[in-house]
Order: C-alpha cells, then sequence, then structure tokens
C-alpha cells in the first residue's frame, strides 16, 4: 500500500494530523523535497516528531527512476511517501499514483495545503476570481533566444476576462536555484519586449507573496518595474498580476500591506478601459 | 488577537498540527461549519482531541451580527475561529478578517486543504487544467424564472478554452440541504434548456466526486443525463465538467474509476471539434 501525504507550506504546522497515525503501521517513510522548499522546515525535525527515519529522495530517484525503490516496497508494504504542498498539485505524483496503479497497489492520498492555498490565504485575493494558473520558468539559454509564450499568452487570457493570474515559479532544488518574484517581473517585462502584444509594461500590477503564511512572510504590491528592483528574501515566492479587484479584495490588500486604495482602483479603471476596447 | 484556522476536510485526519500549540494559550475556541460539511467530523471529537470547549456559531452570528461575539474578545485575547476547508476560499472569513484589522486587531491565518485540494487528489485533474471557478445555489423559487447564467456563461468560456469547471455546490447546513451532483447535472441540463445555448447536453462528461478522501468517497464519470439519475450517497459533493483531458488524466480516472478510456477519447474529440468550430 501507497500513502502519499501533503505535508502543506511551512515548518511542521500543517502537517495533517492524520499523517500521525497512518506512520505507525507503515514499513518505510520517504520524503521528496525537490518540487518545492518549505521555510523553517528540517527533515530532522519531521523525523523527530514523527520518531521514524525519513529517507530523501532525490529528482532522479522519482524522475529517471520511475519512484521504484517506494513502489517495489509498496507491493508487499505499507510505504508513505510525504511530498510539500498538496500531493497533487505537482504531476510528477499523479504519474507514481498511475504506476502504483498499474502494479496493482492500493492507494491512498492525504491532502494538505498547497501553494495556492497559501497565496489566497497571504492576499485575500477570491479563489472565484482566478483564471488559469502557470508556471513561470528560468529563461536558459536556450529559452533566451527562444522566450515562452504559453505564459504570456495565458496572461492576455486572463486578464481580458478580468482574472488572476498565478505564477508558480520555478524551483531547482537540488541545484539551489529557485525563480524569485523580482527576477520573475523582469522576465515578464522581457517576454513583453520579445512579443510586443502590449500585454504588459513597466506599470503593469504586480503582487507579489514570499514565504506565504509563514512567520516572516512578505507581501508586496507595486508596478512590476518596481518589483523587478525589489529584494523580498528567502524562497518560497509567488507571482500574481491581478485581474479586475473586487472592494473586499481591495480592503484586505490595503490593511495587510499599506498600498494606497488609490492604487487598486487605477488599476481597476486601466483594466476596465482595456477589456472595453478589446471586446468592442 | 484572532487566529483563523482551517481543519480541512475530513474527520479530524487533515487538522494541521500547528492548530494544537495555537490553541494552548486561547481564551476562546470557535467553530463555524454552515458554510461547508465534514463527513465523519464533530465538535465533539474535535473538542475531546484539543481538550478544549469549542462554541459553535450559526450563520446569524457571524452574517448579521458581523462576527461581533469573537472580534470583541479578540480586541484583548487570543480568540481562535475554526472553519471547514482553507479558511479564505470562503468570502465570509475575509470579510471577518478585514473587519479585526479595522479594529486594528492582529490576524494571523492557518491554511488547510480545501475542497480543491481534495478534489484534485480525488480525480487527479491537473491543477494547471483549471478554468475560473464557480458556485450552483439551489434553483429556488424566484430563481426557477430567472435561471442562473453566470455558472452556464462561464462554462462555455471555460470549455471553448479547453478547461475544467469546478461547480461547488450549494450548502445550507443549518436547513440539512445540501445540492448534490446529480440534482446539479439535472440543473444544468435545464439551465441549457433555457437559454440554448448549445453550452451543454445529455451527452455532455460529468465527472462528479461525493466525500473526496474521506474512506466511503465514490468518483463517477459518465454523462450528464446518467449522473442525474444517480445516488451517490451523503454530501458534500462536487461536480467537474472537464475540459480537454491529458492522459495523465485519463489514466488516473481509468485506474480510479474503471471508466474505459474511450469515454474520455471521445469527449477529447467532440470538445475540440467544437473548439475549432467556435474558433473558425
Amino acid at each position: 500500500m501507497l500513502v502519499i501525504a501533503g505535508i502543506g507550506l511551512f515548518d511542521l504546522r500543517d502537517i495533517p494530523l492524520g499523517l500521525l497515525e497512518e506512520v505507525k503501521d507503515a514499513s518505510a517513510v520517504f520524503i521528496e523535497t525537490y518540487t518545492s522548499v518549505l521555510p523553517g522546515f528540517s527533515v530532522d525535525k519531521l523525523s523527530r516528531l514523527l520518531n521514524r527515519q525519513i529517507i530523501q529522495l532525490v529528482r532522479a530517484e522519482i524522475e529517471d527512476k520511475g519512484a521504484k525503490i517506494i513502489l517495489e516496497k509498496a507491493k508487499n508494504e505499507k510505504v508513505i511517501l510525504l511530498v510539500v504542498g498538496n500531493p497533487l498539485l505537482a504531476t510528477t505524483h499523479a504519474s507514481i499514483i498511475i504506476d502504483a496503479y498499474r502494479l496493482g497497489i492500493t492507494v491512498k492520498v492525504i491532502p494538505a495545503a498547497s501553494v495556492i492555498d497559501g497565496l489566497i490565504v497571504s492576499t485575500g485575493l477570491h479563489a472565484y476570481k482566478l483564471g488559469k494558473i502557470v508556471t513561470l520558468v528560468f529563461p536558459e539559454d536556450k529559452e533566451l533566444k527562444n522566450y515562452p509564450y504559453t505564459p504570456y499568452q495565458t496572461l492576455c487570457d486572463n486578464l481580458s476576462r478580468g482574472l488572476h493570474t498565478i505564477f508558480l515559479l520555478d524551483i531547482r532544488q537540488e541545484e539551489r536555484r529557485y525563480l524569485l518574484a523580482p527576477e520573475a517581473a523582469s522576465l515578464l517585462l522581457k517576454i513583453e519586449e520579445k512579443f510586443k502584444e502590449n500585454v504588459l509594461d513597466d506599470d503593469t500590477l504586480a503582487i507579489a507573496v514570499a514565504r506565504a503564511t509563514a512567520d516572516n512572510e512578505q507581501v508586496y504590491v507595486g508596478k512590476l518595474s518596481e518589483l523587478a528592483a525589489r529584494d523580498l528574501g528567502e524562497p518560497p515566492h509567488t507571482l500574481v498580476i491581478p485581474g479586475l479587484l473586487h472592494d473586499s479584495e481591495i480592503e484586505f490588500l490595503y490593511y495587510k500591506t499599506g498600498t494606497a486604495i488609490g492604487v487598486f482602483k487605477d488599476w481597476n479603471k486601466k483594466l476596465s478601459a482595456r477589456i472595453m476596447q478589446r471586446n468592442t
């Protein structure tokens, strides 16, 4: 039996109680932390809490070897795989589950708070106003010549419907490289320069969250060009380009970040004008 | 100080460990359960776990009275408000936080797994392929004469982009009335009959989840008209009209529900044809 359990966003705070029960009769506990980063978390602390040895897996052991170590064991014993956030937000884990099903292994998944949950809690943005979510990856050399068009197109699409766009930012845990919100802001501006479809500009409103829900969380509201020059500290970061903001979203962000109400109202005005123009 | 903490989806399993810490020095613990329903949960069980009295609030105490009882206390003491799922998925809780900020009260939010997390875990649908989320409410007498157009329009919009549409279903906890997925399927068919814009029909593919992630979870895949005649048991239910399904989403659902691969392939074909037609 394979149990895949989320451990949430931050430290040991978000660990679901049910996990403590599951661990009791499991023969092995694995963890993979290469798809995400948790501020304040350490495998040692978790190991002490669970009173169990935890085997840490690297990307190659899961992606190249198809999580063989885990699945072989899960055929005859109860094995737990711990993952950051909500287990199925990363498609890697869906693949492991499908492989387990193929082998006739029983699968149980324990959900936990995801990066999206953290973002909603930290910004007060309404879940009902989220458009399609996109991932921004590091612009590698080859990609520099061929900037990613999809996130840009999705942003355009979401904005034209007045919806918020969440940019999940690349994490290369094993190289200790994390795409931070300021770098992501520069990247978006460079993508605009490349495609010139007037999707965004220096003045586009951005909401960046660093270390969502952690004690040292930072929520930043400002122009993309200002964000690009900002230091928001350690990862993980998330970036949002808001759509039309509801009064209660504005008020939440005003109290949370001290950003003047006028900044949001101006953005709504600018965006409404644009939506009207596009639709006529 | 006000702490708003999510308790997740099911029983005591999803309670975040951090809550046990927070409760220790809190002067009062409140819970509101009128926005959601948790299978297998009882306030008594939670009360025994936390070893604390838990004060249960009804809708009127929060919505009409603006959570006065809680906020008055939170001015000088540490007060905890427990909510089902992820705290900010329901806009009610954002309002309480804004009111707390207005009164100068410090607010801390502890995230937990939401209904969306549960849905992703139970269906293997990719978070990246979710379109705008909508809520379907009970068609009351006055609304019967005036069927809700917005969910129908959003579905049309999402489908034309190949994205999945999640329908969150009305919960009237205090009247013990829950909109179930089969009833929601009938409702969608009636809305089509009313507006006749060819957004859906009897054969539209539906994915319904009853009691996501609970031990007696049921995931149903089939035509809307078949779902309408089905009994999936107790609430909570969620309904999805899928967009274009990725191979790994298809495989996940095939193993999970036993639905033939052809059903999904046919849906993708039908939907692709429609998207092409609309775009030409």
